[in-house]
């Protein structure tokens, strides 16, 4: 098992100006080569507390990668730092300042002293090109270990990582094949789904592991495998899906990066059906995730948003009787809602919603987080009541969550009971 | 020198499956409490791991902060990890339990039997009340050095932060005292506003600190000053921004946590005026902005997102010959959504875009990203138009972006050229 650590350079990231995309970024691709991360530090421009974190690191890890603090300025202490800690003296690369020469040229400009400067490099060291920028990247061996400092400018980190980094590694190492495959759920929370999966879970084989990412209407399960064949960690992972289908499949709509909306615009593009929404409590913002997914003019028409009873029964000619009789936020007046916009719009689909965001409207009777939901589709009208919490942001997203997940189910032919 | 570490538990976070933003926003909270993080390491879920970055942190760190691993299912090793560490047997805390009986009941479910153990916490510790959620967090004292256990879940965890922890750090030490303002601009690039502010940015005095945070349509400036007297730190800080302001005033729109939506909502409420938006490429992005404001049903009618030109002229009464000969995406267009919505819901004012978000229906007289706006108001309709480049959730953003701030200085009478 070869095992990572990342070092990450820069007092802008513990002040929290920044937030460290990198390391994620490295994370994913490291184990997509089957290199395991086991840690990630992120330390000062300070060369103390640099050579402390290298130090502990070679102790943990195979393979050392640091980002940040090659700049050409005063606080940028990585290169200095490195030659300290493998006793190496810098000396001058012709062919660094050729590259650094180019790019001032493409600008119109000549190399200023400061950038000249990152011309020299540790004489123990491979020099990496930087496509992207003008600090060159450097490779360090030590007792079989490597350390790799780049760049911290994210897109000069990940194009020198791609170019050559990862090929790098592979070369020196023979890795296991690490695969994930994450689940997405909705409609259940985390600790009754934990519940639901108990036995299947505590069977798992010990090779692979689930982690339970939770989010506003979303749960999702990640299983990870490692192996040295890719496809025999493949069959296993799809081997334990099937399993986890046939206890939890009705929760399941979707994996990896699939989002409710993308799978929507992909069932009504093939069944050639259009779709509108009238919203109320949602604000607009199911029309808003229907139409983050480019393309989705072909589908979807349009919205209204009836923030106020007289648009729903104005515009969306809601009976005023059936608000009066059964108040607002009921399934009679997210029925209408939901055929009116449809017929309205001439769509073949339509999604309604009706309910209390707060934090104020609620009543003993109509809490907070009570929320109705119609979905119409040539086979008729679906409504679902909801009772989402008093979290406004959360009622927000839930109720979107939910719509889109029963358009879908109800679209694909899935059961919806 | 208070020093503070950040351990974060989670192999999502070492794979690179989620991005580590609780870090960034603990770095600036506490840096703006006076305390100083000096290094932040990323663990997996294992006990041995864990216990091994407790025991390097508590060298090098006066508070050690733990978010991660507290949720109620296996994977989650957090509390357990922390009775080993500080040797101590766990206690069921009824008021603990009955705060989660309280979310559950919210949602009409019983408590299920793994959240119940959620109620379970080290004798040793202090129980921290979880106000957004299940798991309660655990303060622990050792040799003066305290370690907070916190959920990895955002809102979770800045909740109890905002709540309870800083409030109980600061109690416990004493720190210099640090102060931030930042300065929220709209309707100028980054690198144009740094050649704008640069002479006064280079005659900033030693004690003064100025960092840039981009994001669509807004760049933040956050001026950030430190010393002991907290009266003379502020006026530092007030002098300097009053000579941003003689610079770069037309851009300012806002300070700290301020958000177009939540200063348009003051002016309304203020004004007594209502709105309306009729929304085409924005797919109701402006409404749900507009509707994320608690109590905006007081000054928000409704929108119609008219998504397809049919609903355009048959729900807006556009004019189809003025589509015909000036395009969809025009000034006369936009004129006619704003007047005609507003006519329709009968508010004081609206709000009306129709653009290209792009990546397709671009042409070489109007390529993607070409969006036109229109404010009306008592006073009148204005339009703008805007060129937003070429990526589809930038041109979404930067229309509301700039809708909203045209809307908040006509209604508060600043300057529009």
């Amino acid at each position: 098992m070869v095992l990572a650590e990342i070092i990450t350079i820069g007092d802008e990231l513990l002040i929290g100006q920044v937030v460290d995309t990198n390391s994620a970024w490295m994370g994913q691709k490291l184990n997509e080569a089957g290199i395991r991360v086991f840690q990630k530090t992120a330390v000062s421009d300070n060369e103390e507390h640099i050579i402390a974190a290298f130090n502990e690191a070679e102790k943990r890890a195979d393979v050392i990668l640091v980002t940040g603090g090659l700049g050409p300025t005063k606080d940028d202490l990585t290169k200095i730092t490195l030659c300290k800690y493998f006793k190496s003296n810098l000396r001058f690369d012709e062919k660094v300042f050729l590259d650094i020469e180019k790019i001032f040229k493409a600008r119109g400009r000549e190399v200023t002293k400061t950038n000249r400067s990152q011309a020299e490099v540790p004489e123990k060291c491979t020099v990496i090109h930087n496509s992207m920028g003008t600090a060159p990247g450097m490779w360090f061996e030590k007792k079989n270990k490597f350390f790799v400092s780049m760049p911290g400018v994210p897109y000069e980190m990940k194009a020198m990582m791609e170019k050559d980094v990862l090929r790098m590694l592979k070369e020196n190492f023979r890795t296991p094949h690490i695969f994930h495959k994450t689940v997405l759920t909705q409609g259940i929370g985390e600790s009754y789904l934990s519940d639901l999966i108990e036995t299947w879970e505590n069977s798992l084989p010990p090779t692979i592991k689930l982690a339970y990412l939770p989010s506003p209407g979303l749960v999702r399960m990640r299983l990870s495998g490692s192996g040295n064949l890719e496809s025999e960690v493949r069959q296993e992972i799809a081997e334990e899906m099937a399993k986890l289908h046939s206890i939890a499949g009705k929760y399941i709509y979707g994996y990896d990066d699939d989002t409710l909306e993308s799978l929507v615009a992909g069932l009504l593009k093939e069944k050639k059906l259009t779709v509108s929404t009238a919203e109320s409590c949602t604000g607009g913002y199911i029309a808003h995730r229907i139409t983050t997914v480019p393309g989705s003019s072909e589908y979807y028409k349009g919205s209204v948003v009836a923030y106020h009873n007289e648009i729903k029964t104005k515009f969306l000619e809601v009976d005023a009787q059936t608000i009066s009789e059964k108040g607002v936020v009921s399934e009679e007046v997210v029925n209408q809602m939901a055929l009116h916009i449809k017929n309205k719009f001439k769509t073949d689909c339509s999604i309604a919603c009706s309910g209390i965001a707060g934090p104020d409207g609620g009543t003993p009777e109509k809490p907070v987080g009570t929320v109705w939901i119609a979905v119409a589709t040539p086979g008729g009208v679906v409504t679902r009541k909801l009772q989402l919490g008093d979290n406004r942001e959360r009622v927000i997203i839930e109720t979107c969550q939910h719509s889109l997940n029963l358009f879908r189910k109800i679209l694909a032919g899935e059961s919806i009971s």
